[in-house]
Order: C-alpha cells, then structure tokens, then sequence
C-alpha cells in the first residue's frame, strides 16, 4: 500500500525545523524549573512587544483543553457560566473539562462557528430580565476562538461590538487563539495582536497547531486577572517542570517573524487546496479561509479521496453526504496536495 | 562571576542525548495525534514487558502533577480521601490540585517520608471503628512514592504489608514513581517493575526526572481502574496533541536498559556526592541512598557552598541550621561535583 | 388593596394540618439525630411498602435541588454527564447545581419538557459511533422529571422503552417526582410507585411540593448505587441534624393515603381551573394534566389576572402574548378559583 | 428498661415551644417562596439590629455543613484554602465538604479547640516566605468556631489579634456560630454580637443547636462577599423553598431576647452538670465553660452513666480512660440532670 498523504490535522508532525534547532543548542544548559528562565523570560517580552502589551502578563502552558480550564476556571466566581458557540471547543471536545472545575457552558447561537455580539447581548438581557435569575446560571464570560473550530474568523468590527457586550454585562472575554497563526494571516479580518490585546481580557497564541511541539502561550492584558496565576496553573498540572522548553519554542516563534510565516504558509496551502477542491467541483461547508476545509462530497468521493490521504470526517449530512476536514500545517507541501489530487 | 554548578533539581537540562537524537530523527513524520501512534503502541509494549504486565493499560502524560490528580480523581469515590505522608508531594507541593478535583489528603504518620503499613492499618481503624464515621472522609485509597520526597525507598517487605493493608480495608495502592529510576536502581529495597506491577493497582514511572524532555507513563494493573482513563486524561488538559512526543521519548528509555542506567547514574554521582559530604564531616537529615541528598550545615557553610553551587534550602531547623537538598540527574558529571567541593 | 389570591406555585403555605399535628405531638421526645431515629425508619419502611420494594434504600433529603445533585455526584464517573431536556430543572433553575459537582448536562431534544427513548437512543448511538468520543462527555445516567417542568406526565410505555434504552447503553435512570403526588393521581399514565421501583434505578418523592413543611425521599433501588450514601449526604450539606422531622412528615404522607390525597387534591383542583380558563377561551401552552396549568394570554388579560391573583409569567412568546403558570397545592380551596374567575 | 434521660447533643428535640406557636400561627398564610417573604425581611431586620450592623446580609439557611461549605466557596479563589484547628468541625465531621468544593484545610496548631493569632500568623508567614510558594495552597481565609468543638470561647483579645492577623495577610475571617447561643452567654469572653460584626467578615449565629427546628444564620459584613450570594446558596441546595420556616424561627428568636434566653439556659444546666461531675471527682478534657461538657471517666464509671443516660464517647485516651461528652439544650431540665447522677 502507498503511503497515503495526511490532512488529518495540524499536529500530526514534529515542529518545525528552527524550533528543533533551538532545542538542539540549548539541551544541556542547566537553568531553573517552572518558567523561570531565562528563555521564558525573553518569549514573554517578545510577545509583549508583538502585542504592544507591554504590562501583560504573559504564562506559557503545555496544551489547549489546559489553557481553557485553567484561564476559565481561574477567572469565573463559582455561579457564573462561560457563554460560547455550540461548535466551541470547549463545549465539543474537552470531555466536560469546564464543567469538571464546576462551571456550565452557557450556549449562544452561533452561525459557522461564530457567535454574534447581538446574540450574546439578547442572552444576557434575558437572564438579567428573568424574575428567577439567581436560580440561573449567571453569565461571566464570554469564550470564542479565532480561528473558530469551521476555520471561520471573527472580523475587527464584530470584536468591537462583543467587546461592548462584555463591558455592558460585566463580562470577561477570552478568545482561543489556538490557531491564531493562522487567523493572523487573513489580512481582511483586521484582528492582529495588538488588537486582541487592546479589545480582549485574556487571550492565548496557539503553538502546538503552528508549529511547535507544544505550547500555548496565555496573554493576560487585565490586571485583575493576574495575580497568582501561577499557582492555578500548577494546581491544574499545567506547570511544566523544564518550563523553558516553552520559552526557547516561543522565543523562536516570535524572534522574529517565524509565527507569522507559518500561519501564512497554512493558509497559502489551505488556498491552493481550496481552488482545487472548487476546481472539482466540490463545494464547502464553511467558507474557506484559514487553514481548515471542511468539504461537502459523497460516500465514493470520499473513498477516493481516502484512498490517497488521511483526513477526517466531521458529520453525515441528512442527505447522507459528508463533511470532510482537510487541514494544512507548517510542514504542508505542494507535493502532498498534488498527491490527494492524482487520478 | 564564575559560572556554579547546579544540584537544584533534577529536571534542570534538557534530555539525555538519545531522546534528543530520536526525536530529532521521527520530526517530519506524520501520525496520529493523542497517543494513538506507532511509537506511544510500542513504547507501551516495552513497559509491559518490562513490568511483566501483559495486561496492564499504560497511558502516557506529560507531568506528575497531572498523573496524580487524574489517577486519584479517577479512582476515589466522591466521598472518599486518600491516606499520604505529611511530606508527601500531593499534600505539599502540587498547590490543592488533589482537593481541586474533590478530594481531601488523609495525612497518616510518616518516618523520613515513609508511611508504615501499621500506621495506615491505625488509621482505617480508628475510621471504621469511630461511630460518627459517616461524617469523616472514608479512606480510598493509599499514596506512596518511590522514592520519597525525602530520597529514601520502601522495601518489598514494607510494600507487602501495606499491600495487606490495602486488602484488608478495600483501599487501592498507588506509587508516585516520579524518580523511579533511581529507586529502581536501589538493590536493596528488592522492588523492581514486576514487584510494582505484583503488589499495586496503580503506578507511575517518572520520565520528567529520569532523563526525558518530559512524561510520565501510568501503569494500570487493576482491571476495574481501566476502562474510560483516556477520557478522564482528556477533561484533565492532560492529553498531549502530538502524543507521540511521548511514545518516542519512553520508547528510548525502554527498549533497552537506559532508564536503568540513567537511575543508576544519578544513584552513582549521588554516592560520590553523599561520600564527599560525609568526609567533610557533614550530616544528612534523611538517610542517603537516592539522586536526592539532604545535607545539614550552618549559615556560613551554606552561603560557601553558594558561591560555588545552586542547590535549594528545603528548610531551617530550630537550632538554625539549614537543610539544603543536592540532586544529581542523567547529566551530572563527576566534574561538577568536583567544583562543589573545591576550595 | 384587596388581599390577592395564590397561585404561585405549591409551596408557598405551611404544611397538611396532619402534617403539623404530628410535628407538634413529637416535639418534646427526645431522639438520635440525623436520620437515626424511630420516625425515619418507619417513612422508610411505609414507602417501601408502598413501592412494593423491601430492598429499597430510602433517605430522607431537605430539598430538590439538593436530591438532584446528590444522586447525580453519587452516580456519575467524572468524565460522565447527565441526559436531560432542555427544559429539566437541573438544566434551567438550579444555579449550575450539577455543574458545580463537576458533570455536564447533556441536553437531548424533548417535547412538552418530555424526553424520548428514541430521542435518547439516537444521542447515545451519535456518541458511541463518533471518532473522537473520547474526547466528549460520555452519555452516564438519564434524568427525567415526573411530572415535568411543564405539567406533563410520562406514560408507562415511555418509561418502559427508556429503561430499555437506558440498559443498551448501560445508564442510570433517574426519576426525579418533586411533584410526584400529582403525577400519581393520573391514572392513565399508568406509572404508581411500584413501577418506578421496578423501571428506575433511584428516584425521589417529593414532600415539599406535595403537602409537607419541607422534605424529599430518595428510593434508591440498584443495589450499586447504595454504599456509603449518607456519607454524600453529609458532604452536601444534606443531612438534617433533626432528621426525624423528615421521618415525621413522611411516616404522616404514607401511613394512610395523605400523600395520594394530596395528589388529586391538586389535580382535582387544577382541573377546575382548567376548565374555567378553557371556558373563558384561553389555550394552553402545554396540555393540562397535572397541578401546573400553563396558560397563553394577552398583556392585557394578563394585567387583568394579576388585579385578583398572584403567579408567575414563565416567557413571552414571540407574538407578545405570555405563558402564565397557575399552580395548585394541598390547600388550594375552590373559593380561591372563584375568585381568581370574578368580573 | 427505665427511659433514660438524654445529654447526648443539643438537637434531640423538637424545638422551643414559642416557636412551635410561631409555625402554627402562621401554617396557613400564603407567601412567596426562597425567603423573599416578610418573614425573612424582619428577621433579617432583627438580627442586623442586635448586631449594630444595619449594612450587613442575612441569609438564612438549613445547616450547618450548608452554612460552611456555601460561606468558604464563595469566597476563596480556586487556588486558596482555609485555616482550621485540628478539630475544627470542617476538617473533621462534615464528610469533607470543604474539599469537595474544592479547597485544602490548612490545619494550624490549636490548643483546646483554639487557634492563637500568633500561629496563624507563623503559618502565614512560613508560607509567605517558602520560594516555592506558588506550589502551595495559599492561605486565603480563617475559620474558628465560637464556641468550639471542645466547648471553649474565644476571648475579645484573641480574636482582636486574629483580626490584626488577617488584616495582615488578606485574610477573611469566619465565624462559625453553630453554638453561638451558649458563646453569647458567656460573659467573660466578652464578644458579643456587634463585636463580631465589627471584628469579623463573615460569621453564622445558629438555630439548630439553639431551640430552632432547624436553620442558620449567615451575617455578611464585608462588602465584598455580598455579591450573588443567594445565587451560591440555590448552587449548593441550601436554599429552601418554604424558606419563610427560616425567617419565622429566627424572628422568634430574635424578636426579644429568646436566642440570649436560650444561652443562658444551656449554659446553667451545664453548670449545674459540671458542678455535680467535679463533686464526684471527675475531671475535665477541656475546661467547662459552655454546653458542652468533656469529662474523662474510666470504663466502669462510663458503663454506669450509660445506665441512666445517653451520651457520646468522643476518644479514649492512651490510658484507657473515656472522654464522654454531655451537652445540654433549651430543653434540658433539673430532673434529668438529678436523674443522671441518681444512684
């Protein structure tokens, strides 16, 4: 049997070369556990700058279940909700992580993985004009992801609008930004990290799906929000003993332009994998932008395509057609993409 | 300023070199995420092998904290607590996470971080025997490590009993086994894989401090503890995305004998250690016999073993005189130890 | 102002004359606490009788809210969530009660605030056949209320095809009769207490809403969920140092028919009111059937209603009319419906 | 078998006749539910009046488990724990409550039931001090109860201290008031109720154990702890539906001098009691101050009271002697006291 090319996901490599040369040089210095070094100590600063946040507080943690917890659990009193997309990650697929430190997921709709500051607004109006309020699960925040788990992003405007919200009722916002890199790079969204930071209170910079072997960084801009995070974050087993190992992969992203690159390479290659699945005639169950695909075909395409790539199936579509996910990562080729279009 | 040498922990570089060279080598590969790759399926063969547990499940996460949170939460009945030492390291330094997830630390009596099967015995006792003990917290389960906090090791005679133990009262037995390789590598506690896979439902083999970048493997025994772990793995934040970083690392350490060298390494260069210090007239507050040393000296000679050395104060006895912790690790040198001591 | 007449809810007087002469007779013994006493082994004994369930378990609770999250912690794994409507008391008005003890609320899709087998069944296939249910909440227990939220009643055949449900995916079942009595009294549903015992794993009776001061019995009939309960109890805040006054009330609903009285009492008298709303042209939100009447009216109607009555508007449909709750208890009297009719 | 007379705790009886006349009186009246009824307002009024504290929150709830597990969550951050004695009742008799809310007790030394601002202090202080802090449970909070579990007091000066203590360290101070009826009354302790509005954050003034059915009050002085805490109460099932039963009760008690009443009352019986102990010779386990009454006694002495009376054996001590406990109640008389000590 050939070996078939992967779209499965954005994870399924090791990092990318400049990361690994970094772990390379650095393996046999000794320095302190826990993020109190020296490399975690310049990522930090390196992010600040790139945020223009220079009195954030920047943590770097191993993965993104951990960071949804730890950020939401740290921040909620123990009778507020956290409000999100049905599709939301942490309401999908993190094994009831949320809930497990006490707290509901409050449902908003959504369109494309997308919750509207409209309807975020008329939520928090019908709690707050319900007679039995305090027997309700009180709204405290306000969770969305850029990019959403459709590969759709929010755009600037809408941001500023939720931003509004989350002012009027109380609310922190928190944005997952575990493909950020790739949310970076489509321009038309005018979100970039000075812009998360001005109009967010926390939010975190996806390593894991961008290139490195692991790590979320998580940017906290409100003061209010910063004190003792480390010891949650330790309480939660997300402190990881050689912390620099975090630093040295984010000093890499973010010396220079490394984690932008990525992102646009993601996209470039989820573009020329879009117009080719177009060109086929295929059509998309979310339109196309970041660097997942999700692609509408029928059972004997799907075994066609399988044939030649690992990818995987989102949903049946009651008309028995399938949602099929595509994703480029860093290490995407153009050959891998010829490969999943052979005949 | 002269660069010191560094006793502070074992966890202070990176990873022996060939971890580094064998995730240097599968980095462009592609394969599933969350552990359910080739290399997690082989490294998990090898630690069976090992063990001689053809049976056991072995799940593969990133740190100890996170092991014991989600084996205890996993394990413990709403109502139950689980029996540790004063000193153990659930009950001091992983910051609440064990009652985080529910669950209160029934501390029982200890010598030099040991529990005594006869003191645990005491305790279920005075519980079971207490006529209001449907208010108390009902024992669960039993937590010891290997080595302790405090570097020394239970002998099988000891394990045996507190197995009984364990029978007698319906409790199960976990060992925190984050430094098992250098316990592993103490003869005479006659505990070896199989003793540990014999007489516990639960055990850990620490990567983190025994020479991997990071990871810990859990090895479940009890049939009854299997079903649904990976779940709980998930809720906890502790499934890593590229699982396989893991796999690779434990199937370094395991396919053939250098988790056993690298435990005999530390013991090694501790044993020079513990000599140098005994020659120089100085104490221990607990027995030498692992990678971990504590020695007892005034303000004058810690601040002179500073200029050369970082170490960590573990605390000040009443008399004034410090205990301070020296840790050798799969990196230390002879060299290193000779700076310490130098004049 | 003319004093208005109630129809709030059912708990908004003291408790059955019975109920209180009882209390007043008993109230200079002198008795064990908690539970341990005379008058709470013989309730347990009388609704075991009456559920024709020998080896039942039953313990005595203060609240709703309190049975809800008790059985529930009790029951579930960790990683295990709940089933319930939408529109179920845990999912709405409980402040995040079930949350709080760590488990999510698996909402599954119900009509008149009645969930199907096949509803159920087909939520639990979605889960097992999906890829990546390891990462979701796993489906653990199946929560329903008789009467529901909205008045309505489950019919025996339902009940029956849920239990068949429940044993194909290996789920609790849990019944939770806050408003028990008045679902008894409706004979075509064809569900009495025998066959709850016989098709649920642990259900409640409840007192608070059906006649008593206070007071919620839990029948616990699988034999695993049993051990070590009142030690949850404890934990939870629920076991009533006083406990007898819960053995009190219960011994007084079930050593003759108080409690099935009670029941019809309400039903007879939401009757009438129903058909004196029906008379007057008014429709219903949900069919009335038990001691709540959910009844659709205009703003001006409404204002006119609220002159002579006290009740709750449960929402606002989206043509601006509103659903009003009309709720009969033990001591609703008919000269109260006359008034509430008066021009 | 004669009926023997009973000393076995303070909530074996029914309640204080006035407050049976108070529920009869008022059985029939309508009212809204969850104490937002007249009842709890003048209740409230009542005791925010005794305590010179016209700005404070009174909430009234079922327990005192409730009491404590709703007062301590809602106010520590996830990452905080509380400061108990040993014996405090939190850390002992209430099935681990506060753990499975989440938090760590952190038991400070105390000397009969008694914690000193001075060992808080240290254990501030040592943890404050420890570099690794941050991988420890934070003190966030002290709980000590008036009177304790031993039956001893706080005096003014102390408890002036252990407000100075945390003042220092950004501590909330709790008063768990389960027994305050038999404090109050004790005069050289000197705190009264305006005393500990002024001194403490938030504190609880008992019903059960003072003549009540049931019920305790929970007095929030500090500003910031007020925010949705009956949104936490419904969270934790403490909030009761027929809630004016709470605010009946404690206008009863609290409408003249009935809750003094009844402390002086438990605490002359108690005098009485202890009299006629140390005439025969008995010592005490801790001093006799309130009602309760810790008299060591040998097995035969022990089998003999057992004759006549109920009562609780608390330990036994290293010598074999008991430590039997005798504690007195509203309800206790004369002729029970002298049946007790008939020969």
């Amino acid at each position: 049997m050939i070996e078939r090319v992967s779209f499965e996901n954005d994870y399924n490599t090791g990092c990318h070369p400049r990361i690994l040369e970094a772990l390379l040089q650095t393996n046999t210095e000794r320095t302190s556990g826990y993020g109190l070094d020296k490399y975690c100590v310049e990522a930090s600063f390196l992010i600040k700058k790139a945020c223009h946040a220079p009195e954030a507080d920047v943590h770097f943690l191993v993965g993104g279940t951990q960071v949804n917890l730890i950020v939401i659990a740290g921040i909620l009193k123990p009778w507020q909700g956290v409000i999100a997309a049905e599709t939301g990650h942490i309401n999908v697929h993190e094994a009831g992580a949320i809930e497990a430190t006490g707290h509901k997921i409050l449902v908003v709709e959504s369109q494309d993985g997308l919750l509207t500051a409209e309807a975020i607004d008329r939520y928090c109006h019908s709690y707050h004009d319900d007679p039995t309020a305090e027997h309700m699960v009180q709204p405290g925040m306000i969770y969305i992801s850029q990019t959403t788990e459709l590969g759709t992003v929010y755009h600037l405007r809408e941001l500023q609008k939720i931003r509004q919200v989350a002012d009027r009722w109380g609310l922190t916002l928190f944005v997952d930004g575990a493909r950020l890199a790739s949310a970076l790079a489509i321009e038309e969204s005018q979100i970039d990290l000075p812009v998360l930071a001005e109009l967010t209170d926390v939010f975190s910079i996806g390593g894991t799906k961008c290139g490195a072997l692991f790590g979320e960084a998580v940017v906290i801009i409100n003061d209010s929000l910063k004190k003792d995070f480390r010891s949650l974050i330790k309480q939660k087993g997300g402190l990881l003993a050689k912390g620099r190992l975090l630093g040295i992969q984010f000093r890499e992203l973010f010396r220079d332009q490394l984690y932008m690159e990525i992102g646009q390479h993601e996209n470039d290659m989820a573009a020329v994998l879009a117009s080719r699945f177009s060109a086929c005639g295929f059509e998309f169950y979310a339109p196309p932008l970041s660097n997942q695909l999700f692609v509408i075909m029928d059972e004997r395409e799907e075994a066609s395509f399988l044939e030649r790539a690992v990818f995987e199936r989102i949903t049946v579509l009651e008309d028995g057609r399938r949602v099929c996910r595509f994703v480029t990562s860093f290490s995407t080729e153009m050959t891998e993409i010829d490969t999943l279009f052979t005949k």
